[in-house]
């Protein structure tokens, strides 16, 4: 096996997902659960990189690892600032690099972009959206990226304009493996009927992401509620609150959902339903195409 | 010390709470954190009564243990039946009980509520309600009932009517304790005003509760948000997102608050600020006068 030239990492609040760049391109690829809401501490994170790709950096020299996500935020690795919109999604060169251990490491953590008004902050998604920029330019619209933090980003002329969060992965996480809705919703499948039709109610009363939540227990109980509709219903409750509180990104908008796992999926049917032409693209290539242009930026 | 002649026990999903009663009234009162969410499974229910009650238990005889609450529901103790609405809150001498190791208990658990549309499921509140009631046997209204699910009910001719449900307590625990916004909310404190900003925020515009999250992050990391004032918005957005969906429980309706804790004074302080005129009533002694009455019923 050969070393890495260099390593990209996407360490987000849920995953840490590496490639190891060869002169051609990613010679290996590999994921772990250690996100950083699953870390202790800052002291937990060279352990956490060095186990998962330890073998893959050369013992004779310095190796670059290029980092971008959460790792970089406050209760992280090491705060690592953030640039202020509008701006392009990459500045040129700009990194922070925590102390390290291993000397073989050259450790680079990317800034976060931040925005004044609506206070608002993110780290990972301005790495997506370059690497998405790479393969459309020219892109004028909304690119929503879903996860734990939920973006929206409005772009155009290559910058960055503003953008919204949203704990919607967060919460449906939370609700469906670990509050008392636990006992009741299944840990996989979707029904897209009760999906939809809990996007549309939350859509247009927002409220009922307070109110519906409970009924989903007692209906388990008193009517035996399938478990995969109550999953289905619960995340449409969520994101169709979201979608309320969204309606100005998306409504009439050029829309791509950047991302691969269920949620964006779960967040494309959702918009197709209210009209929008949602196109997808892959989370992992979009992050893996960012990382690529910051490290040509590093240059 | 003498022991009880029967103990009265509230076993919610947060707490353990139980009093030794004798001739005159209580003798003893004692209180764990061992609700129903924090017990891995039945067979922790009998050893965390007896760890906190055992010695109050006289040797020779059975004592009857009249209990109400999360303990009767699916995932708790046993599942013991719900009976349904309308109706009075608590039945004639109606109890489930649960096989027990230890031959000095006579295990009582209480009915709970249910009621077909909107499904939903209750209980301990029953048992709460029947105590106000025996204070105001006239009552004609509605009782908010805070706790990790409020309940709101709505009671006339001594009857319950009709109830909602809402997740907001576990919700709140969740996110100001163990989300993302765990490092940015203090653990205690309140500021009113804040709190009520929010309130107000969530009522008129209800998607505010998706919305108003992740911002509480952003601006104490950009602009050092006080921690207290986080934590009094971020529950101002979960009440009056509920608020906004239980409007027609309360707007012009006579309205008791019963709760001890912080939850029920700000239930309180949200809904006066909506012009409502709110009268409060202890939980506990709710709580503990209803016992006594199923108690009496059991005759």
């Amino acid at each position: 096996m050969s070393y890495a030239a260099w390593i990209a990492v996407d360490w987000g609040n849920s995953n840490l997902r590496l490639w190891a760049m060869g002169p051609d391109g990613p010679i290996a690829e590999r994921k772990a659960p250690q996100g950083t809401l699953a870390l202790p501490g800052p002291e937990a994170y060279e352990p956490a990189l060095l186990a998962l790709a330890g073998d893959l950096i050369a013992p004779d020299r310095k190796t670059m690892v290029l980092i971008c996500g959460a790792v970089g935020a406050l209760g992280g690795w090491v705060e690592a600032p953030y640039r202020q919109l509008p701006c392009v999604p990459l500045g040129a060169g700009e990194f922070t690099s925590p102390e390290v251990k291993d000397p073989r490491l050259d450790l680079r953590i990317l800034p976060g972009l931040n925005q004044a008004r609506p206070p608002a902050i993110l780290r990972g998604e301005e790495t997506q959206a370059a690497g998405f920029l790479v393969s459309e330019p020219d892109f004028d619209g909304i690119l929503c990226l879903p996860g734990t933090h939920t973006k929206w980003m409005h772009i155009s002329a290559g910058e960055v304009v503003s953008f919204l969060s949203f704990m919607t992965g967060e919460l449906f996480r939370f609700l469906a493996d670990a509050s008392v809705l636990r006992f009741t919703t299944a840990r996989a499948g979707f029904d897209e009927a009760a999906f939809l039709d809990a996007v549309s109610d939350a859509i247009s009363r927002p409220e009922r992401m307070a109110s519906g939540l409970f009924p989903l227990r007692a209906e388990a109980v008193l009517a035996g509620l399938d478990p995969v509709v109550a999953r289905s219903r619960l995340m449409g409750l969520l994101l169709g609150a979201e979608l309320a509180a969204a309606r100005m990104q998306w409504l009439g908008r050029d829309v791509v959902v950047i991302g691969g796992a269920e949620m964006a999926a779960a967040y494309a049917t959702a918009l197709e339903a209210q009209g929008v032409a949602v196109r997808r693209f892959d989370g992992d290539k979009a992050a893996l195409m960012g990382l690529i242009e910051a490290h040509r930026l590093m240059a």
